[in-house]
């Protein structure tokens, strides 16, 4: 009975679940908004020829080369950049620097479901804002006191994004709390707020290399913002773990970002899938909800959502359902390729 | 002006500061108690081979592969097996997950220098317990009441280590309070304690692949105890990062386990530098203290040990020096191979 060694709060803590990451290889995976195109080709060369020799070495703990090449990608200075094990832990890292605050910070109550998880484990304050009917962001219900705002844009699992024009009225209306946007899904259709992080002090932005860069299995995320956000985050990683990023990973995701042709050519081959995706289920008689995403989220005039699922994954077909109030009738479906989103299309006509 | 985002605990917050890790590639580095030689031959193949293909899916979030191959070459169940990304971020955990008590925590005061930096991320309590002159663990300070015990065996930076009936009197001693061993060092010459957690509820053991492993560039680290210490982990993981570890991390971390001839190789040939250095640096009229680990720690009968380590560094050798009361005097020398503790010997000689 050694739970009598647990802290406290542990028995409180309700952890995440992630998608399902099944161990069968013939799946079509469309559970958890991975890219179906593997990263760029380049990748394989830095694999072959990485100098195993230096691996007995301590990577560099502040990933400068990425830092670097971020800064240059996105036109800003490396001190403008945050880099973690994934976004998940740079929004943990976020979480415990900024949001422990006297007031509550605002999030839609549908969104990122690992953002409740940190308050949970940070003991922070949260106060969740309805979505809109259509599943948009009711914005003037951001207008109250708060210890700051996080929200992911595009939106998950919905798909809608806010334009840039509604985040910078966000930012004016709030300079006195801290706006994160987490632009996980960004590079599908939506706009980066990273410029606004060059003009509003109470911005920051998360992105990661596990959607349109393909680079899920390096955990790899980063955060823009301006100087003093990034030292704070900073200040927690280093009083967590000096060296979150492996060399190997450091070294993949520049790659990642040095070909810039291969992730246009990607990402257009998603868009250009989601659209004919859209249109099929359209015609099957679903509901799709506007995506900027590598994902549909979408529900059945007449089917139910959790059978569906049921049915799909009987026929190797794997989508995401949330057993979750007011998303119960929706499914998630991630952007495979033109292949596997013909036999997804095929498989629910025989429903 | 943006730290008016910060929360209040971040202004408080005095980060771990890691050994220098300099990107002059022809230094002699014997500051961060890196292994000398690279990890098997093995890993080549395996980043030469890896499926870029399955860089695009998350990795397995549990190590499933890695929890089972360490259950086995330790004799334990994968329910005994928490993995992290390096033994940094699963000491976060244990320090989070079990160490948040009414009690303070107790811990040498001089150890690994980051367990006081976690108590003052997590608002723990803590004190600590003076080492003897030998630097020795004077193991009667820790029978009273606390929160939970922490220290690594063999002991950093002094290098000296508890024996197993020690830890276990201390166990005994201490059975309503966690133990936790971190054994970074231990294969060089320490018994590890893991066979105790098989038999104590409350001992907790941690390792990591980067120094007898010579993985430090890919952040490999584990937790052995029981399974409910264990699922206390989990849950913490699961409420900060999911996926901690890149799949190929976890690839390497398993060849590094299968090739067990040139993991006693290389670690035979670093213990008998060790031998041969100390006896070149006590005929140099330094003291050393008795090591199990992969560096020596020193202490010049005349010489100042920060002059010495500014001599070496001018000489193109970096060793490290905390200045720190009770151990200022002293000098941590990582082993390296025998050519380079060759020219250190001869280095000093001039001195």
């Amino acid at each position: 009975m050694s739970r009598q060694y647990w802290s406290k709060p542990l028995f409180d803590l309700v952890p995440y679940t992630p998608g399902e990451q099944p161990k069968i290889v013939d799946l079509i995976k469309l559970n958890t908004n991975e890219n179906p195109y593997p990263p760029t080709p380049a990748i394989k060369h830095i694999l072959a020829e990485f100098p195993i020799d230096h691996l007995k070495r301590y990577p560099d703990p502040e990933s400068s080369d990425l830092k670097n090449c971020l800064a240059q990608y996105h036109n800003i200075n490396s001190d403008n950049v945050f880099i973690g094990n994934g976004s998940d832990e740079v929004l943990a890292h976020v979480f415990m620097a900024f949001f422990r605050q006297e007031n509550p910070i605002l999030m839609p109550d549908i969104s990122y479901s690992f953002y409740t998880v940190y308050c949970n484990l940070y003991d922070i304050k949260y106060q969740l804002q309805p979505l809109k009917d259509d599943f948009s962001i009711s914005l003037e219900d951001y207008a109250q006191p708060n210890g700051g705002i996080i929200f992911a844009n595009p939106n998950a699992p919905t798909g809608r994004a806010l334009s840039l024009s509604q985040i910078e009225a966000l930012l004016k209306r709030n300079s006195d709390s801290l706006v994160v946007v987490d632009e996980a899904y960004v590079d599908f259709g939506a706009q980066s707020a990273i410029e606004l992080t060059q003009r509003y002090d109470n911005c920051l932005v998360i992105q990661t290399l596990s959607k349109s860069r393909s680079l899920a299995a390096q955990r790899i995320g980063f955060a823009i913002g301006n100087p003093e956000l990034i030292e704070g985050l900073e200040r927690v990683k280093n009083s967590f773990n000096s060296y979150p990023l492996s060399s190997v990973s450091q070294k993949m995701a520049v790659a990642a970002y040095q070909d810039e042709n291969y992730f246009q050519e990607t990402v257009t081959k998603v868009i250009n899938t989601r659209t004919w995706t859209q249109a099929e289920l359209e015609a099957l008689d679903f509901e799709v909800i506007p995506s900027k995403t590598n994902f549909l989220f979408v529900s059945h005039k007449t089917l139910d959502a959790a059978k569906i699922m049921d049915s799909l994954r009987a026929k190797g077909i794997i989508v995401r359902h949330f057993s979750k109030p007011k998303i119960d009738k929706y499914l998630r479906i991630s952007i495979g390729t033109d292949d596997q989103m013909e036999r997804l299309i095929a498989a629910l006509k025989t429903l």
